[in-house]
């Protein structure tokens, strides 16, 4: 077990209508002249935007928007925001959407609140000082970004996608109305619940040093996820599915199902970075395209774990020897992706990568980690290829 | 399923002598003169005390200090810490101690943060408009009043023990090293367990509304400390299980355990403070010795959820009708309490009712709840006093 900090100031509220209180909490934050910032058209479409506004207006808090976020937000929309905020003075940010608008806003609100140029953060160059508050009213139940201390940006020369962690920049205020996810399409409701689940599994693959407090809350997540997960993907309206899901998400992320443990191992995710940098896919499919081949290479090294979660949370039989029931655990996590319409490889997420392709992502996969990261297993170039080989 | 606020800003910082952070914290969150509160011996005879106030004299960090705060802590104390506090000029309050010494805190960082008499908050007269910022070194896994938004204060005058709560008085940090709570004597060990495991049952027994995700965390923290507790009852150095308790008392009581719920029964404890008013004794041997009369008279009213609870949490086999398996779950909680000798009645717990006794404290909690309260079952004064029979 280790010693950690837990740190989630975010004030959460949660439930049906709770949009019309923006601007009670933007006042209690102190923002007077807000940038309201979002991604494509469909908090338009769907009247959000117009009903933010609307808010605002009522109670006389000036504001200006900014849309064009997109999945794995761009550099330079974060430069002209970052213009665009000093020129018009805001001091509060808030990011309408899901993690694009949300890490973008983020990236915003460092540049705003340091000097130079904000990619030298992503860059691992120096560190922040702090960051502009932010709000968020979250219309995709995924990246967790609503309470978390991360954002990741990807810089379109090279497309070299970074993610920076800093507790600056956990946002004041998140709005959860379940009701605002039900207009996403299933595809991006599946890879929500992807990427949520994956939040927690990151944390739970390790080597020993566990908090059976914090594996007991991990494991009770994932199954609910994986349940309403079902659930939702023939019944995109449910409600109750949605606020579970929802509420999920910020908690698979928040840092609350890593207390005690060693940080996680955050492979995966890396692994993906890479597929996202060169191919543009969505990252939850994305993940779920490289897990099943990242677990079966690792396994063998992190035993213990991989049998718990397999009786624990995918609901394998206690039979058989440890090495059967972990692999039966991992079908059956394949199993669900595929019952949720989700990949379980690289064909069948449309990415056709050649060979050099491959070696190209098991290369920058590389670099970014600093030659070789993990906890379930320690990975290197070669096993990163390896991956990415098994994963095709 | 109802909608929620979820605001838990408190930074924990969790480990092996993490008290030696205690001045950087202070100054991140503004302090400069400091109280130091605590409550009876134990901090100076184990040299907690000497080590804190060694550590702020090295950061140059001015404070003073004051003992005294009592199990049910009073409101004498309270008084005459505000008055201190004004006169010395004091900023930031720092608790060191449990439960009573920081519930005293919060009462005094009221007292200082607004005019007027601070009792009118205990006794529903007014509402706060702030607090001072207040920090916590733990040493007692119980109350988790060092992530909570509440306090409870006794006034000798009548012996009225009422709880305030407001986001007001979150504290600004909680510093948790479990060795701390290893001096503690296993009866109080028992006690904290005891508590901590209650504040997520109130939250839990409710009819109807609950959220899955909220019920899958309760259901593994309390598995986690009904185990862990039985450990403790036998090794009381066992570092994992003490860490293992004290982050699941923060847990507990910070919000989590009942999101979506719609704010818990609260009965057992209301029928507790009546208990502790008058006789003074041990607030979680105190919920122990009421929890299975209640249960007992309220379970037919709530049947579902005792059954869900005997099944998932206590372990019980899925067999015979609903009441047969509540019942065996009663009875399973019962039989934990003796196996970590925790009373399950009155008699056991030391108390020697009289029939007036009873009587007395029925009146009491009907006035203190404003006639009748309770999800599971709602209570009335004639209820209350049939289940304090039951419990002789």
């Amino acid at each position: 077990m280790f010693g950690f900090r837990y740190f989630t100031p975010t004030k959460v509220v949660f439930g049906k209508e709770t949009e019309y209180q923006v601007a009670d909490l933007i006042r209690e934050f102190g923002g007077t002249k807000v940038l309201i910032h979002y991604g494509g058209g469909s908090v338009i479409r769907s009247g959000l935007l117009s009903r933010v506004t609307k808010v605002l207006d009522e109670a006389g808090i000036a504001y200006i928007t900014l849309g064009g976020a997109v999945p794995n937000p761009h550099l330079t929309l974060v430069y002209e925001g970052i213009e665009l905020c000093r020129k018009e003075g805001v001091d509060f940010l808030l990011a309408v959407g899901g993690g694009s608008a949300i890490d973008s806003a983020k990236a915003i609100g460092y540049g705003l609140a340091n000097e130079g140029d904000v990619w030298d953060f992503y860059d691992y160059k120096r560190k922040a000082k702090g960051c502009m508050p932010l709000g968020v009213i979250l219309t995709i139940a995924a990246t967790g970004s609503e309470m978390s201390d991360s954002s990741v940006i990807t810089k379109e020369e090279g497309w070299v996608k970074r993610g920076y962690s800093s507790d600056y920049s956990r946002p004041k205020f998140a709005i959860l109305n379940p009701e605002l996810t039900m207009t996403l399409p299933d595809y991006q409701t599946a890879c929500g619940c992807t990427d949520i689940m994956m939040h927690t599994m990151e944390r739970y693959f390790t080597n020993g040093g566990n908090m059976e407090i914090t594996d007991a809350l991990a494991e009770g997540l994932l199954r609910t996820v994986k349940e309403q997960a079902k659930i939702l993907a023939k019944d995109p309206n449910n409600y109750n599915a949605r606020a579970e899901v929802m509420w999920a998400g910020s908690l698979a992320h928040n840092g609350l199902t890593g207390c005690g443990n060693d940080g996680g191992d955050w492979m995966t995710h890396k692994l993906e970075h890479e597929l996202g940098g060169l191919y543009d896919v969505a990252h939850g499919a994305g993940l779920a395209a490289i897990w099943g081949s990242w677990a079966r290479y690792v396994y063998k090294n992190c035993l213990p774990r991989f049998k718990r979660f397999a009786i624990n949370v995918m609901g394998v039989a206690n039979e058989g020897t440890d090495e059967e029931i972990a692999l039966r655990g991992i079908e059956a996590v394949e199993d669900f992706y595929r019952e949720i319409k989700m990949p379980t490889n690289l064909r069948e997420l449309g990415v056709k990568a050649t060979e050099e392709d491959l070696v190209l992502m098991a290369h920058k996969c590389a670099v970014g980690v600093g030659g070789e990261m993990g906890l379930a297993r320690k990975l290197n170039e070669q096993d990163m290829l390896a991956i990415y080989r098994m994963s095709m």
